[in-house]
């Protein structure tokens, strides 16, 4: 390795993407590594890093890859953070895998069967049955009424060979003719407030074979699930249609996956299901009324199976759909696939897990004892609400950085493509940038001040700032933050922190207690943890506690859906979450009003926010 | 008691109706009585008695009611068989009962739940569950998924006070508001192929509440269960058709049934249903192809429940249908509800037992062993195929005596009415007197010979002999029976007499062996017995081994409704039952040729008949 050049170089040289939207300049903080190894053969902390990184951070060996330069020949082993990475590599699709065994609640077995002779006139469904015993120990063994029905066919169809789709041990689901073992097929299904995501995975190897995703289709009838709820209890005609349209929407997402991965329908034999309280309601039929409405209890909070056929999930006729447990109001089966995913349930070092998303969900606490609760956030992170947000895709706007001197902006886009509108992580880093360049004050407010031409006021009313220009953009527009869109963010991070810190309260920890921080949700690609942490969107902790795991419950719902293992943990889980309804809390009206603030109004919270923005 | 007057006299002074078509003229025979006590208070038995009566059967105390005086004062307890009895209770229409412990298979409990506050926000499932199960020791308990999306009304509507319908103590089939314990009903349905009768049953004390029958609506798409078997086979609409249409049928039975009790459909929370393989195929949707090609194998022969929803059975939502399980071939679960209600598998004593109908079902054997055939004897007993046949009703001609000096013909109608047809019991009758008078040769020929207007050869071809008289009539044209009708008669005769005899030859026993007969099917009055023996229609065995025992396999349906016991008992008898395939038998073509005449060709298999034709 040449001596003298700096870490942000020594990587490209090596292939691995470390992304600086400044240009290497030191000014934007965000080619962040961690140095593993050869530490001692690296310059000196310099006075920008000092600047972005805490002591904590720089004693963990964090470093700013422009500013680190290689002095010394050696070994140097670095560890790039997944949201300092260039490329696909860093698009949030699949959430993070938590390794676990094979072991799906469907299972196939080829049978052969004796032909039937006028002294061996068994029947059909005994014969399989038999047949299938005889390779395996089993108790009681029945059919499914459609695998039932399509028996005579297939059996003959296959000359006395079969393949056998067993649930759970013990209900044959389908029978196929000849041998189909090798194609097992399973779905699992993130049901977001604005967000469909749905996983098509091989069960036989664990592997995800397609990725398909959209908005809810339910969003015409209500952004919230309170405007839903109350469609769906005004009538049994309202909630079937709602019903309808969810599944539609996730008919669509199965079809188009499995045309991706060249599986058919009825090759899928097995469906997990999360989402928060309302959309599991609705999705399952129950009407969610009594949820929004103290004490909001829920209709059930245990795992279903359901036929797919009953709820019109077009998979295999005799497919079950399994849902994930809910804790309680809100808190949903997303919140245990989230629990499931980042394993905070195991941990004995105290974690919180953050699930942002139109509902935002909170889970604080360790092996011993969890608390959870859910904060109506709105969908500003998932780019809705917001002017010129878009969801992570190409041409998306995903990282920003504003100059505090000149107030020039750079940004970075999704595949480089032109630029079409801001993500999710572009809209936390936008305000992030403001507030450290002084745009916005920390009570949100713009301020035009400034001679640049990117701050203005649009008909004399909205104050703005331009993010790109119209001749830089894909659709010849400015795209531009509003003053509307950062009382937005205000809104949605005060109520996620507010859900959190009454959570500390209630477990009577503070921000240095926890030690790890998960923040999931539907961004679609890695937030800057410290942009979110300088607008106060979770409690002050050092940078290398905090995991961004994307679609966590996404995750969830694959692991339901290749072991059964973490279904029997999801129930653990549930029985063990204590539901905290925010609501109810005397203290939720003043913690919210102080958490307007960014980062907070009681500064004290966030010492190292405080530093770097030197107040 | 007056001396000198007959019994049959002294029976209608007591107010117990015997019939006597002849007019106490000791001509018809048909008013058998058996003297229990006081048999030395009667004159000794007439030459007439001698004539109509066997040894065996004066030596267990049968006389004829008409020729046995009154002569000594005393105690004289006589039992009137109920085919010799007059009026409504001889209507067959629900067949024997065997008293079983009531314990249907879905009970109601009344649970009563603390309404959930802030500080106990169970879910209304759990809630549910957490209370029944308080009230009673359970494993594991399920809710259907129809109760579920029902439950948050319902425990609201009755203010925490709801009635659960347990399914075999782990499904919650149905929630009620409110306490409804009192209400719970099922039904039990026999699928004949050419008669649905339905049952509906008060679960709560086992009695019927009412009854329901009408044609099998399948009957356009072919009289016997072959056509109809092709019919299905041919496309998977074909047979989805063939199933709405007997569900259609199934429906409109229980709808009448309910209406008349004053139930609701919703209200009937089970359903136990009997047919043959063929009927029981068709209705599940199971493809019956198979079972009518060799080596003709069920698609399945156990017990089956299958949700009334699936089925398009309407009764309430979350109900199971319960079918009785299968021998093989033909022989259905009717077979084993006959089984069930005759109780020949717990007997020491041979029993034979013949369910008539358009297939006949006949199992042999006792606690031991069992055997059973299926024979295609066709509707005529059912009336069909018979030119003036027609079911039990209002005006059938029941009974017939044919004078054998004078030809003259005596009847007797349903309710007395003016006649409209003849019934399965009176066709016997006609073909038995028109042997016993020389009307018909062993070979079922009519001799016109005779000099009455009676006999007659309709437009030069077809010779009939007139029952009843236009001016008698109550559709003003003649009732005959005519040349056709007897060959009918004989061919479904012969059938089911060859499937006697060829289980009689595999058990190696003969007619002296067997200690019951029991005779079951939609006759709708009690057949004579003595007539149907005449024609030779089940072995010579003496009158009172003889039960007609009605529609035995709706008995059995009912029992499986009213017991769980019944169940696991209809369980054992199909393990041990011996299935034979008629068709597949050497000596069935040689068996059948014989029994085609009457009583028999071979007279030894027939003595007592012998003795009382004057052979």
């Amino acid at each position: 390795m040449p001596l003298g050049i700096s870490l942000l170089e020594a990587a490209r040289k090596a292939g691995a993407g470390i992304q600086s939207i400044c240009g290497g300049k030191a000014r934007c903080g965000k080619c962040t590594v961690v140095v593993r190894q050869g530490s001692e053969l690296l310059s000196s902390v310099s006075e920008s890093e000092f600047k972005f990184l805490s002591q904590a951070e720089l004693a963990t060996g964090y470093r700013l890859a422009c500013r680190a330069l290689v002095t010394r020949a050696g070994s140097i082993i670095i560890n790039i953070p997944m949201e300092t990475r260039i490329g696909r590599h860093r698009l949030l699709v699949e959430g993070i895998e938590v390794p676990m065994e094979l072991s799906p609640i469907v299972k196939k077995f080829v049978v052969k069967m004796p032909k039937p002779t006028l002294v061996d006139i068994m029947p059909d469904m005994e014969r399989l049955i038999e047949a299938l015993k005889g390779s395996r120990e089993t108790e009681e063994l029945h059919l499914d009424y459609e695998a039932l029905k399509a028996l005579p066919h297939v059996v003959r169809e296959g000359e006395w060979t079969a393949t056998v789709t067993l649930w759970s041990g013990r209900e044959v689901v389908c029978v196929e003719a000849g041998s189909t073992a090798h194609r097992l097929y399973g779905v699992a299904v993130d049901i977001g407030t604005t967000k469909l995501a749905c996983y098509l995975v091989d069960l036989n190897t664990g592997k995800i074979l397609a990725t398909t995703s959209s908005p809810n289709p339910q969003i015409p009838y209500g952004e919230d699930v309170i405007s839903r709820i109350t469609y769906s209890s005004e009538s049994a005609q309202h909630l079937a249609e709602l019903q309808g349209v969810i599944v539609g929407g996730i008919n669509k997402l199965i079809s188009e996956a499995c045309e991706k991965a060249g599986v058919k329908s009825e090759e899928v034999y097995d469906m997990a299901v999360v989402g928060n309280t309302a959309m599991h309601h609705i999705f399952l039929s129950l009407n969610p009324k009594y949820v929004s409405l103290a004490p909001f209890p829920a209709v059930t909070g245990g795992s279903l199976n359901v036929k797919a056929r009953s709820l019109g999930v077009r998979i295999n006729r005799g497919a079950y759909v399994y849902t994930m447990p809910c804790v309680a109001g809100f808190v949903g089966a997303d919140a245990i696939a989230d629990m499931l995913a980042t394993e905070i349930h195991r941990l004995n070092e105290l974690s919180m897990c953050i699930d942002i998303g139109t509902n935002t969900e909170i889970m604080l606490g360790d092996e011993r004892k969890l608390m959870a609760c859910s904060c109506a956030s709105g969908p500003a992170f998932e780019g809705a609400h917001v002017k010129h947000g878009m969801r992570a895709a190409t041409g998306a706007i995903e990282r920003v950085f504003i100059d505090p001197e000149t107030l020039e902006v750079t940004y970075r886009t999704i595949e480089d493509a032109k630029p079409r509108g801001l993500c999710g992580s572009a809209i936390v880093d936008v305000v992030a940038e403001m507030l450290k360049a002084g745009v916005i004050d920390r009570s949100g407010k713009i301020n035009t001040k400034f001679e640049t031409a990117r701050l203005r006021v649009k008909d004399n009313i909205m104050p703005e700032l331009v993010i790109a220009w119209s001749n830089e953009t894909e659709g010849g527009d400015d795209i531009v933050i509003t003053q509307r869109d950062v009382r937005e963010i205000q809104l949605a991070k005060a109520a996620i922190y507010t859900g959190a810190s009454i959570l500390m309260n209630k477990m009577r920890v503070t921000a240095a207690d926890i030690k790890h921080v998960f923040i999931a949700g539907a961004f679609g690609t890695y937030v800057d943890p410290r942009s979110a942490k300088v607008i106060g969107m979770y409690p002050d902790v050092p940078l290398d506690r905090v995991k961004f795991v994307g679609n966590a419950a996404g995750s969830g719902a694959r692991m339901a859906l290749t072991s059964v293992k973490a279904r029997k943990l999801a129930e653990e889980i549930r029985a063990k979450v204590e539901y905290l309804e925010l609501g109810a809390d005397p203290e939720f009206e003043g913690e919210f009003t102080k958490a307007l603030f960014f980062p907070h109004l009681e500064l004290d919270r966030f010492p190292n926010v405080r530093r770097m923005l030197g107040l």
